[in-house]
C-alpha cells in the first residue's frame, strides 16, 4: 500500500465534497452536465499527483534559495519554471475557468480542493498561477473582448502571468490614498506614473510576459477610492495579433525579503519613471484601462474576494499539511511511557508519543481547526457555484449574501486557527520541529503572512462588523441565520448526540445575534467598532462550529459497517472537540462586547 | 533627549522595582547590605547601555550568518566574541553570584532585570553567559570546593563557558531513557561514551575552554532517572594548576539549523567515540563525578529550575522589546483615518495608526503580558532572594514553596503570552513586519522555541496539576492562596476600582481551587492529567492577573502628579485590559476541566 498522502486527506476530501456538500448533484445542473464523480475524481488524483511530484519537491529549495534580483532581473530557482510548466500542461488553470473563455467549467468546489493540494505542496510556486487565475477571472468579468483575447488566453494557457497592484509605500490598508497617477492619451490608453508596494510575482522570468492590474488615478477625478481606476499594464507591449512588442516602462526597483511564503517573488515596482521609455514615445507605463474610469475598486474586489478566499484556503493547505506530518511523526517518535503504560518504569519500552494524551490533545485541535476550515471554505465555494447556477433566482441571491458575509471570515478563521494548527504541529514535533530539518517550521513561517495579506485581520473584521453584517438591512446575517437554522433542524430532527450539539450551538448562534444588535444599538459607531476584531474571531468561531455540526450529521452511521470506521469515529471525535473546548471560548468574548467594552478605544496613545 | 531604549522600559522596570515589589528593601539585610538603590541603577543603566551598544548591534547578523561547522571547529560571527568579552569585563556575570564564590551578591531580582536587557538585545549571544551562570551556581551548590576553584572562578571571569548536557537523540522529555555510560576508573574520574542532543554552547571558539554538565549511567545503577549522575566533562583537560591540557574526547558531530534562535550553536556531541583518544590511555570522555552517583536529576533540576526562570524572562524580554518597537513604529506610521478623524475623507491627513482603535488593542494586549510577565519573573526572583535572606525560616520556607509551584508558570506563561505579543508586533507593522527588514519577524521566530525547550508546555502542565499542586499536602498551592489572599485583601482596603478587581479575581481563584480539587476528587489520574495543559494556562492567566492587581495598586495616586502621569494611567488601563479580556478566557477552561473533560483521553490513534 503505498504511504498516504502528508498534504492532505483524500478521504476527507471526498467525505466533505460529496458526503456532507453533495457536490455530485451539481452535475444535475445544465451548466455542469459535462462533468461527473469520475471527473471530478480525476482532477483530484492528478492534483495530488503533480502536487506531490513537482510542487513539494522543491518547496524548502523554494524557501531557502529566494529569488534574487540581479538589478535588472528576478531570478527563481529552476524547479520553479519546471513545476508551472507541467501544471500549465495539465490543463488544471483552464478546468476552472468558465467554457466560454476556453476552460473545462468545472464546479469551484471542486477547483478549490484541487488547488488546495498545491498550496499544501508549495505555497510559494503555487502563488503564480492562482494570482493569474484571479486576474484571468477579473478580465473575464469586466475586460473587453479585445483585452480577453489578448491577456487572458495567454494566461489560461500558462504562456502570460498576472498580477494584482493595489498598495503603494504610503497605501497599504488605506487605499484611499493610492497616488499612482494615470494620463489619458489622445490614442485611448494612458499613461501611469508611480510605485506599488507588495506585488506578489511582480517581477520574474517564468512567464513570457506579465500581465499588472494597476489601480491608479485620472486626474481630475474625485479624491478617495471612488476616484480609483483599473489599468491593464503588461511588462511587455502585446501587439493587437498578439506578438511581444518592446519593454513597458514598469520595472522592480527591488524585492522585500520575508520570514516566509519566500518562493513567491514579492517587489517594489516603478511604473514610468523612465527605465524603459521609448525615445519619441510619451513617458510613462502604457495602460489599458478596465471598464469604465473610476470604477476600478469595484472591479478589483471582484479579484479580492476570490484572493480573500484563496488566502484561506491557502492557509488551511499549510495546516492540513502540517498536522498530516505532525500526526505522522506522533505515531512513529518513541518518547517516555503514559500512566497507563507503566509512567516512570523505566524497563518498559518508550511508546509513540501518540499514546500520549497531551500529544493527541494537540492533534485533535490541529484537526478540529483544519478539517473545520477545509468545509468552511468548500461551503463558501459551493456558494460561488450556487450563484452561477442554482436554479431560481432566489437562491442564486442568497448564495451571494451568504458568500459576503462569510468571506471576511473564510479569509481570517483559517489565517489565524490553521497556523496555531502550525506551531501545534511544531510542538509535537518538540525539539525536532524547531529545526529546518523538518517541514513544520516553515509551514509555520509560511502562514503568518495570512493574517496580513489581502485585507489584514483587523481589516476583515470591520469589514465583517461595521460593513457585512449591517448591508442590506441585515440581510446576509439573516441569511446565515436560515442556513444555520436549517442545519440545526436536521440534527435536532437526528436526535441524540446530534441535537444535543444543535442545542449548543443554537444557544451560541443567538448570542451572536443578539450582541450583534446590541452593539449597533448603542448608536455610536466607534463603540460598536471598538473590538470588531473580537468579534470576527466569535462569530468565526461559531460559524465553524456550524461547519463541524453539518460534517458530524454526515458521519452518522448507516450501517454497521460505519460504525467501525476509524474515520468518521475520528470526525465525530473533532467536533466533539470543537464544540467542549473551541466554542466555549466564544462566551467570554461575546461577553466582553455586549458590554460595549471601550478600554482599547478610551486608551490615550501616550499611556502606552 | 536620548530617544528612549526599545530593548526595555526603564520606567516600568524602576516601577516594579522599587514602587511595586521595593527591592529597595533588601538592601536592609545584612545579605545586601552593600547594596543600595544606587549600585541597582548603575547596574540597571550598565546593562543597558552595554546590551545596547554592543549586544542589539549584531542581533541580525547573528541571525542571518548563523553559527557554523567546518567538520572540526564551529565559528560564530565575530561580534559575538567582542560581545561577550565586554560582558565578561563589566563584571555582570560575578555580580549576580554571592561572595564568596567572588561576585558582588546582587539581590536576584535585580540581575533578572538587568539580564533581560541582553536578552531584549541579541538572546542568540546571551544565551553563553547564561547558561555559563546556571553551571557556575549548579557547581556552587553542590560541586566540591576543588572542582568551584577549577571550574567556576574560570567561567565567573569569563574564560570558561558552561553547559548543560540531558537530551539524546531518543531521550528528550523522557531523561529515563538516558543511556550515555560513565566507566568509574580507578583514580576516581570516569570516562563517558554516548550521544547528546541539542546542547546549547555545545562547542565554539568563544571561550578558552567548555565546561559541560552531563548526565549519565553509572553501570550497575537503578533504571530510569533514578540511575542518573552527573559529571563535568571539560572540552579541555585542566592541570591542577589550572593549566589547559589536551583535547577530551568530547566533539560536535553537527549542528542543529533552527528557525530562530540561530546566535546559539546548537549541536550534537560525541561522548568518547575516539576522536581524542589518547594513546595509552583509558578510552572516552574523561568526567568528573559531581556531588554522589545517582543523584544527578535533583543536581540538574538546581540548574533546570533556575533555567526553566530564564527561558521565561528571555521569552518576556523578545516580547518587550517587539512591543516598544510597534509601539513606535504605531506612531510614526501614518495610514488612513478612524471613524472620528474623518473616517472616508481622503482629503483630511492620513494619521498615525496608533490613533486606530485597533491597533491600540493590539498594542494594549501586548502591554498587558509583556509588563504582566515582567512582573512575573521579577516576584519569582524575589522569592529567590526571599529564600536566602527571609528573617525567618518559616518565611524562607514559603518563599521556597511559593518558587516551586510558580516555576512552571514563569517558564510556560511568558513563553505562551510574549509569543502572542511578537505575533501582534508583526500585525501592528503589516507587512513590514513580515519582512526581515524590520525585526519582530525575528523575535517571532526566536522566540517559537521557548515553548518548547527546558520541558516543553505540556510538561510544564503535568508538572504543575501532576507534582506542584499537589506535593506536600498542597502546601505549594496554599502558599499562593495566601500570597493572593494578601493581595485581595490590600486591594479591598484601597476600595474603589482595586477592590472591584480585587472581587472579580477572588472569584476565579477559588475557581482555580476548587477545579484543582475535583480533578484530583476523581480518583484517577488519567482523568485529573487529561487536560493538564489547559490547567496550566487557565491557572497562569489567574496568575498573572494577581500580579497585575498588584501593580494597579502600586499605581495608585499619592498626590496630584500621580493623576496625570502617563506612565501610571497607561498601568491601569492595562490592568483594566488584562482583567476584562484576558482573564475571562479562563472561564470556559476551567469548566472544562470541571466537567473532567475526556475527549482527547479517549481519542483512538487510529481516528486521527
Amino acid at each position: 500500500m503505498p504511504s498516504p498522502s502528508l498534504l492532505l486527506s483524500r478521504r476527507d476530501l471526498e467525505f466533505q465534497l460529496y458526503d456532507w456538500l453533495d457536490v455530485e448533484s451539481l452535475t444535475r445542473r445544465s451548466r455542469y452536465a459535462e462533468h461527473s464523480r469520475e471527473t471530478f475524481d480525476d482532477a483530484l488524483e492528478l492534483s495530488e499527483r503533480i502536487a506531490t511530484r513537482h510542487f513539494a519537491t522543491h518547496n524548502k529549495k523554494n524557501d531557502q534559495e529566494e529569488p534574487w534580483f540581479d538589478g535588472e532581473r528576478v531570478h527563481t530557482v529552476e524547479e520553479v519554471s519546471e513545476a508551472l510548466g507541467v501544471f500549465a500542461e495539465s490543463g488544471l488553470l483552464a478546468a476552472a475557468m468558465d467554457e466560454e473563455f476556453g476552460g473545462m467549467g468545472m464546479p469551484h468546489t471542486v477547483a478549490t480542493a484541487c488547488f488546495s493540494y498545491f498550496q499544501a505542496a508549495n505555497v510559494g510556486t503555487s502563488a503564480y498561477p492562482f494570482l493569474t487565475l484571479g486576474n484571468a477571472r477579473l478580465l473575464c468579468a469586466h475586460g473587453s473582448p479585445e483585452q480577453v483575447e489578448t491577456y487572458v488566453r495567454p494566461m489560461l494557457e500558462g504562456r502570460y502571468f498576472g498580477t494584482m497592484c493595489l498598495s503603494e509605500p504610503q497605501a497599504g490598508s488605506s487605499l484611499a490614498d493610492v497616488t499612482t497617477r494615470a494620463e489619458r492619451q489622445q490614442d485611448g490608453s494612458y499613461r501611469l506614473f508611480g510605485t506599488k508596494m507588495w506585488i506578489s510575482g511582480g517581477d520574474h522570468e517564468l512567464s513570457e510576459n506579465i500581465v499588472h492590474l494597476v489601480l491608479a488615478r485620472v486626474p481630475g477625478g474625485p479624491p478617495g477610492v471612488k476616484g480609483l481606476s483599473l489599468f491593464i499594464v503588461p511588462k511587455y507591449l502585446v501587439a493587437p495579433d498578439g506578438t511581444l512588442g518592446e519593454r513597458n516602462d514598469v520595472v522592480p526597483a527591488g524585492l522585500n525579503h520575508k520570514m516566509g511564503y519566500r518562493g513567491t517573488t514579492n517587489t517594489l515596482l516603478n511604473f514610468g519613471e523612465g527605465a524603459h521609455h521609448r525615445p519619441g514615445g510619451a513617458p510613462g507605463a502604457v495602460g489599458h484601462l478596465v471598464g469604465e474610469e473610476h470604477r476600478g475598486l469595484a472591479y478589483m474586489f471582484h479579484m479580492m474576494n476570490g484572493a480573500r478566499i484563496g488566502v484561506g484556503a491557502g492557509a488551511m493547505a499549510l495546516g492540513y499539511t502540517g498536522y498530516l506530518k505532525s500526526l505522522a511523526y506522533a505515531r512513529e517518535r518513541p518518547q517516555g511511557r503514559p500512566l497507563a503504560a507503566g509512567g516512570k518504569d523505566a524497563t518498559a519500552p518508550q511508546v509513540p508519543i501518540v499514546e500520549h494524551t497531551d500529544v493527541r490533545r494537540m492533534l485533535l485541535a490541529q484537526k478540529s481547526y483544519v478539517e473545520g476550515a477545509l468545509g468552511l471554505l468548500l461551503y463558501c465555494s459551493l456558494l460561488v457555484d450556487e450563484q452561477r447556477s442554482a436554479a431560481t433566482e432566489e437562491d442564486r441571491a442568497r448564495a451571494g449574501l451568504l458568500l459576503d458575509v462569510l468571506t471576511p471570515i473564510a479569509k481570517s478563521w483559517p489565517s489565524q486557527w490553521c497556523l496555531e494548527a502550525n506551531s501545534l504541529a511544531i510542538q509535537v514535533h518538540g525539539g525536532y520541529g524547531y529545526t529546518r530539518e523538518y517541514d513544520v517550521e516553515q509551514h509555520y513561517r509560511d502562514n503568518r503572512l495570512n493574517p496580513i495579506h489581502e485585507g489584514t485581520h483587523g481589516i476583515q473584521g470591520l469589514d465583517l462588523l461595521g460593513r457585512k453584517v449591517v448591508q442590506d438591512g441585515g440581510a446576509g446575517l439573516r441569511a446565515l441565520g436560515d442556513a444555520v437554522e436549517e442545519t440545526l433542524g436536521c440534527a435536532e430532527a437526528a436526535g441524540g448526540e446530534a441535537a444535543e450539539l444543535a442545542r449548543t450551538l443554537r444557544g451560541y448562534w443567538e448570542r451572536a445575534t443578539t450582541v450583534t444588535a446590541r452593539l449597533w444599538e448603542s448608536g455610536d459607531p466607534q463603540v460598536a467598532l471598538a473590538n470588531s476584531t473580537v468579534y470576527l474571531e466569535a462569530v468565526g468561531h461559531v460559524v465553524v462550529a456550524w461547519i463541524w455540526l453539518g460534517q458530524f450529521l454526515a458521519t452518522l452511521p448507516r450501517g454497521p459497517q460505519d460504525e467501525a470506521d476509524a474515520f468518521l469515529l475520528g470526525k465525530r471525535q473533532a467536533a466533539r472537540y470543537f464544540f467542549r473546548t473551541e466554542l466555549p471560548r466564544t462566551a467570554p468574548q461575546f461577553d466582553l462586547l455586549a458590554a460595549l467594552d471601550t478600554v482599547a478605544l478610551e486608551t490615550d496613545p501616550d499611556w502606552l
